[in-house]
């Protein structure tokens, strides 16, 4: 018996792969977390292998689906998306679920950044001192940057329900979920001074992890906890 | 008499915008750069404020196609790929476009940290021993890394002519040119000496060069030159 998809992605984090996962657990669909099964490592890396694989691709997630390999987050969210009901069906409405993916994977990255500036070849702790600079002006100004931006888009959707497109749930939702819970485990304090600035992102939130499958998942082993391995890293001393 | 496209970018460099119109270019769309006209500006600025419009961009560039404003450059070109002939028809060539961009996108981004890795709202200067550190690292690994991807990608598309997908020139290939025409701006000694690593990279920018439209484009006052306020800037500390 083969699920119908599998995804490629490290093992121990929740990085990039978490927002394709929610969109798997929340659509109820089967799903093999293929490097978290046995001999799993030497089949991610095939998948990025360029001589194994028509479609290769540069870094994971990786979504097999059927003969199809797709890559980058927000393109396998876009994919899910339209196949599950996780998205709006006309035109116009894709492209805007898709450019709001897009500015989530912006912010996703500035946050990788913080404890990454110079290099990702190198450790946190060789690149702490810049870590501390560039955790500053995120904190100060690109976290109330994206989120003033989030939470308008939230506000003015003319859609019932608090979602950020329409009045159903998207992947979207999901990943400003993943967002907000990211940007709470590394920047706590940050996120506790800026929370009463955006009461709808947290009503959003909260009615996310409200889901019946997202409370599931969320309480299972599959849902892997915030570490120091992943994008979303907790380090007080980034969090002054 | 409008034209069918606005493209809202800022003015007085190439920067996301360029990506935007080598694909209008290529595929000589009539469009209008709103920015560069006479107040253009506050036009510009509008499409970015949440008060005035339905779908706000956190940034630019913006296509207004009809009622239509999409955000996000691998949004735009995926909306003008399919509309335009510069895309694959199938909707596994089309992901599989879209991924490449988005890889695409993502060296942008890095390329765009060597200069500023600390953050985005200071001068160069400020950050310019970091941006050292930065580049050092873009240079020696990030730069190959991206280009073995890329090179692969070329030299085993099964399809004819030397593009990146298929035996057509996409959005991908005109993408995959600017990459290069930025990197051996900003980066000339660097890319001087890994060129001989990447003769399918070379031969698909070169084939791009020579497009008709694109050769009228770039001797037109529609391009604007490579300059110290774009996304590839030529600082010759960091190329050392």
């Amino acid at each position: 018996m083969t699920t119908p998809y599998q995804l490629y992605y490290w093992d121990g984090l929740q990085g990039r792969g978490e927002f394709v996962r929610l969109a798997l657990e929340e659509a109820a669909i089967p799903y093999a977390d293929v490097a978290r099964q046995k001999k799993g490592m030497p089949a991610l890396m095939a998948s990025l292998d360029g001589g194994q694989v028509d479609h290769p691709s540069f870094a994971p997630p990786v979504l097999q689906a059927g003969g199809m390999l797709i890559g980058q987050t927000s393109n396998i969210l876009m994919f899910l998306g339209a196949r599950h009901g996780l998205a709006p069906r006309a035109q116009e409405g894709r492209l805007w679920a898709n450019q709001l993916q897009l500015t989530i994977c912006d912010i996703v990255a500035e946050a990788h950044d913080t404890h990454h500036p110079i290099s990702t070849g190198k450790y946190y702790e060789e690149q702490k001192k810049e870590a501390k600079a560039r955790s500053k002006d995120f904190r100060l100004h690109r976290i109330p940057k994206f989120l003033d931006y989030f939470e308008g888009v939230v506000t003015r959707n003319p859609g019932r329900g608090g979602w950020a497109i329409g009045s159903r749930l998207s992947y979207v939702d999901l990943s400003l979920f993943q967002l907000i819970e990211g940007l709470r485990y590394a920047f706590p304090k940050t996120m506790t001074k800026l929370a009463p600035s955006y009461p709808a992102l947290t009503a959003l939130h909260d009615q996310v992890a409200a889901r019946p499958n997202i409370v599931a998942y969320v309480a299972s082993q599959r849902r892997i906890p915030f570490n120091e391995d992943g994008i979303f890293r907790h380090y007080p001393e980034l969090d002054k």
